[in-house]
C-alpha cells in the first residue's frame, strides 16, 4: 500500500496559491490541495528582520509521486528557492479510505 | 510514556469542525482541537477541477487513543470519507508538560 | 546535513505571535515563522468544554537547534505549559534548497 506525503509550501498570495494548486490537481501530481488562510511570515533579509504576508498550501500524495509533485511546484513557483517541505504521515492512525482515495487520484 | 498524535481533519465549515470538535474533547477522546480558519481546497470531482472552501482541525490526542478519535470523527463527519489524517510528533524535541497534559486530558 | 524541525506553537493572539516570531528570528534560532490566522481552540477547562481564539505559529529550525528555540519560545510565552510541539520533516521529498537556506540561516 502508498504511503502518503503532505507537502507544506508557502507562496506569496492566494491567487499564485490556487494557480499551482489548480495544476497539480489537474496534472494528478496530487490530489487535492489546501490553500490555507493568509498568514504573515517572519525572516530575515539582508541582516534585518522582515516581517510580510503569504498563503499557506498543504498538498496530498502519495510518497512515491511526492518528488515529481515538489519539482513542479518549485518549476511554477516565483521563488528561486521556495518552501517546499514534506510531512511524514502515519498512516496507521489515519482514515485508511482517505488515503486510498489520495492513491487512486495519483496513480489512477 | 505516551505519544502524541495529531489528526488533521478538513471539514465543509467552522460550525461542523465546533461541533465535531466539542464533541471529542467532552468524550475525552482528545485533549483539544485547533480549528484554524476558513480554507480553500482545490480537487478533482466527476474529471474537472473544482475549488471550494473547507475548515480544517487539528486535534491533539495520544497515539494510543489515536484510532478511536478517528473512528468517532468519522461518525460525525457529514462526508462519507472524511480527510482524518494522523501527523506524527518529535516527543523529544516538544515541549514535554505540553504532552503530559495531553495524555492526562485523554487517559484522565 | 543538518536534519529539519518545525515547531508548531499556539499563541494568545497574533501581537504575541509576532513579538516571540521577531525574537526568535532575530536571535537566529529559527530561519523563519509562519504567523498564521487566528482560530479557535476547544478545550477543557475546569471540568467545562471551553472555546476560545488563539494564533497558531510554525517555526523552522534545524532539528539540532530545536531544543533551544522551543526553550526560547517557553521562557518568551505568557502561559506556564504553552503547546510547543515538534514536526519531524522528510528530508527527501522536501526541497534541498530550501532546507540548506533553514540550517544557513540558524548556523550562520
Amino acid at each position: 500500500m502508498s504511503e502518503i506525503t503532505f507537502l507544506y509550501v508557502t507562496t506569496p498570495n492566494a491567487e499564485i496559491a490556487a494557480r499551482i494548486a489548480r495544476a497539480l490537481v489537474d496534472e494528478r501530481l496530487v490530489a487535492c490541495a489546501n490553500i490555507l488562510a493568509e498568514m504573515r511570515s517572519v525572516y530575515r533579509w539582508e541582516g534585518k528582520v522582515e516581517i510580510g504576508t503569504e498563503t499557506p498550501v498543504i498538498f496530498k500524495t502519495t510518497t512515491e509521486g511526492a518528488a515529481a509533485a515538489r519539482n513542479r511546484i518549485i518549476a511554477l513557483h516565483p521563488h528561486e528557492v521556495p518552501c517546499v517541505v514534506a510531512l511524514p504521515i502515519d498512516r496507521k492512525q489515519s482514515n485508511a479510505g482517505f488515503l486510498d482515495w489520495i492513491v487512486q487520484s495519483v496513480e489512477g
